[in-house]
């Protein structure tokens, strides 16, 4: 498991990973403004591997979430934060609060590559899968958030068996990533996507509904 | 269709409603930080109305969204955007590629109602339902973002039928909502849901799917 030491927050002034906007306008006559951010639009991965009829996702640590649950916890921390200050997180909580169950991902900021070649990427990086670009099918696209980032997610299909296995994933160490490739059997994935001890985005238990109504029917019987 | 016009932007130095702060930590050893933003959990409901087998679901301008596809069109109008000036959009796109589809949903801002509560007081604001709370199911809980937001989505199922419906809905519009109630017939859900044409949420398509295996089936037949 993760180990989570020394955790500290404070007011983020300037960022270069949040660049947060504000939008001024009339809509039907009324003056209105609303801010939000630019983040890049991404794509995702639902990974079936054929040859032990599992999915494959990735699971890591991710601080957003992890604070969340914290806030919940400690709603002080984030009621003090006006000035500039770092405050220390006292009685931190597990680190497994904040592990989420997520699909294969990644941000599409390389203007020179489709968006398939950019899943590829992503799915050797992170799961350690060479993918021919043709294994990929499109699922579809929708708007990964509305309220603040407005971005689009395009949502893709592949299957790989273990003989395209050429290494162990776990994405950039170097870019701070440290993600653990995790298989969840077809048979129990239905379960493990409605069960909420196990936290995971909506990708998730989307994209396996997903298979079960278009891929897992057309599957060669065992 | 909305009108939308003035439009200018500037960068958000501070904001009620984005509220950036920066983690510190060491995970397994190595110090890191992450940027993200605090926002409300929130609930989400797939309405369905039984009088006249359609889904209801909502339909806005969202400016994230807008300003989204207005980068692909005009990167500069991000890219000076160093000092805190206000800048026109001098070629703005119709408002219509800023307006998505989207289940019903609110933000849990109000410590004393309970989830339930507050699911039933949006359908009420946003689509005009009175639905008692036993008309509620839970579907699951996710994470709706989990770099920037880290927040959590509770999924219901709400059946009403139009003796329920006492408003018009539409949202709070001194809140400054302009919110339209969209009924997509059951017959051509599905189609809604895949036709990227339609900007929508995930949430839009993984809940009618979720109707079609898990409501379809037991629905009278006409």
């Amino acid at each position: 498991m993760e180990a989570i030491e020394e955790l500290a927050i404070q007011p983020c002034t300037s960022s270069l990973y949040l660049r947060p906007f504000r939008l001024c306008y009339r809509q039907n006559g009324t003056k209105k403004f609303w801010d939000f951010m630019r983040t890049h639009d991404s794509v995702s991965i639902l990974i079936f591997n054929t040859s032990r009829q599992c999915f494959v996702v990735v699971k890591q640590f991710r601080p957003a979430v992890y604070m969340c649950e914290l806030e919940r916890h400690h709603p002080e921390l984030f009621e003090n934060q006006d000035k500039e200050s770092l405050s220390r997180v006292e009685d931190p909580l597990p680190a497994a609060v904040g592990v989420t169950y997520e699909l294969c991902a990644g941000i599409i900021d390389k203007p020179d590559l489709s968006l398939e070649e950019i899943a590829c990427e992503e799915i050797l990086e992170e799961c350690g899968y060479r993918v021919p670009i043709t294994n990929l099918r499109k699922i579809t696209s929708y708007r990964s958030g509305v309220g603040v980032t407005g971005s689009r997610q395009t949502l893709f299909y592949a299957e790989v068996t273990d003989q395209m296995r050429t290494g162990e994933g776990g994405g950039q160490p170097e870019e701070g990533e440290l993600i653990e490739v995790v298989e969840i059997p077809l048979e129990d994935s239905m379960k493990f996507a409605y069960d909420e001890t196990f936290p995971k985005t909506m990708g998730v238990i989307f994209s396996f509904m997903w298979f079960q109504t278009n891929i897992a029917p057309k599957l060669p019987k065992k």
